[in-house]
């Protein structure tokens, strides 16, 4: 291996765009210390808001240029206000930068159209350094038992073709394990899980702050559950076990307790290489 | 029912000591809007540190003067520096103030030897009115299986004696199942379960403050899985599904993944109704 600069450009990667849309769309700008600036994309929209995991990577990105660590080694959104597309306001303010981890919290705000900065998003988040960590694995954890991605079913499978996939759909190839999809046929299971094979459209492989919109990605187990509508979240933890392995991800989610109004959203995130990358738990209104 | 005041003073009931422990312990005076004064106790600790669920009791209930709503709904807490007994300040910064719901940061601070205030803990929490919430319940969660309360073991049941019972544990009555305390023998099932039937000490019933507790008092699942020594937490969320029934709780605790030196702690709290009254999960340091 040399550091020389190679005479032949290489081509991108297959699996490295060179610009990808989650790294365009996730991107801030930061105007000072603490402030950082964000434009939305209408690209990660489903109906008329856009997905909250989405925005929880442009916050995890934001917060990794406020921080002297890289990773989101646990993050919490609290989603206050609708997020809508165009320009955002980050303010970040951390509350302790140690050797190891750095922990802060963050603000997202949009201005509305009186002119008032409203907040959207708080978010309080540990960083640390994924690569430095090293040791044992005593885990019992096992992937989840899925068809192959070959098998499973593309949001246009749907019967309601193209048209019926929201915005956010065509920045994902996604595909559904068959046994979880019966509501789309008016068939839910009623069992509360979602499975689905996951990647980037346009092939950019997953990273940390991917994994921060891998979990939120699937439509909600509450459509397993037989309910209908949105389902919006109140709050989202992640916690980023590992940086994943180039290839598809499988997402894993379940529910167990649709009580008065509210369900927990229990999401598992697995690489190439059979590892737990991310576990993950939103509080969502039914 | 007659608002008139009673000839006889009624004995305080079994189960509502007129001040409790815990009450007292994680009792918080308003000093302005905003910032609170606590006096931590050292009853709460476990070795020398306070544990991380009493202090998010005494954050939860600052953050409940802070705020229009009285219970947590979902609460994160990141502890940043070890907390010590005496006194706290605990500043709150709310984001939004809804007509369900409301959001707020707040920051536990401790006077250090020379004299600075350093930040100890970071919360994050949505609260509203569990008494308001109504509507069906569809749930698959079911409680642990345990064997009564009288065939488990009290913490002074240990070959130690009381002299090995931290602090803590004389706040509380816990009685673990004898399933999951083969550590305290020098054999852990290496299963990472940990399952106890738990009060207060002082018969003071559960309420959704105490729960906050409650989700952090057992031993660590890491001794079950043959770690020895102190897990300490890095966050913890906490989601309220509903107001506990007075009696004893069931704590099931479970750790799946131990992975480059950390691991997840996911806890479910049952009430003596057979209801899941409130679900946790946080990520700890092997």
């Amino acid at each position: 291996m040399s550091d020389a600069p190679s005479q032949v450009t290489a081509p991108p990667a297959a699996h490295a765009p060179a610009t990808s849309e989650f790294d365009r769309d996730t991107a801030v700008r930061t105007r000072e210390p603490g402030v950082h600036e964000a434009r939305l994309s209408p690209g990660w929209a489903i109906g008329k808001a856009l997905n909250g995991g989405y925005l929880l990577a442009v916050l995890g990105r934001a917060l990794r240029q406020a921080l002297p660590h890289p990773d989101p080694f646990t993050i919490t959104a609290h989603y206050l206000t609708a997020t809508v597309a165009g320009p955002a306001t980050i303010r970040t303010d951390t509350a302790r930068s140690g050797r190891t981890v750095s922990t802060a919290s963050a603000g997202l705000f949009q201005t509305d159209e009186r002119g008032n900065e409203v907040e959207r998003i708080r978010v309080l988040a540990t960083y640390g350094d994924l690569d430095a960590l090293s040791g044992e694995i005593r885990t019992s954890a096992t992937p989840p038992a899925m068809p192959p991605r070959e098998q499973c079913f593309r949001a246009t499978d749907h019967p309601g073709g193209a048209a019926a996939v929201p915005e956010m759909g065509h920045r994902l190839d996604l595909r559904l394990d068959p046994e979880t999809c019966g509501w789309a046929l008016g068939a839910p299971s009623m069992r509360g899980r979602m499975r689905a094979w996951l990647q980037l459209a346009d092939g950019r492989d997953a990273d940390p702050l991917s994994l921060l919109m891998a979990v939120d990605a699937l439509p909600p187990t509450g459509f397993d559950l037989g309910l209908t509508g949105w389902v919006p979240t109140v709050e989202l933890t992640v916690h980023v076990r590992a940086r994943p392995a180039p290839g598809p991800l499988r997402v894993a989610i379940t529910t167990r307790n649709l009580a008065t109004g509210f369900l927990e959203e229990d999401a598992e995130v697995w690489d190439s290489a059979d590892r737990l990358v991310a576990q993950s738990r939103q509080l969502a209104r039914a």
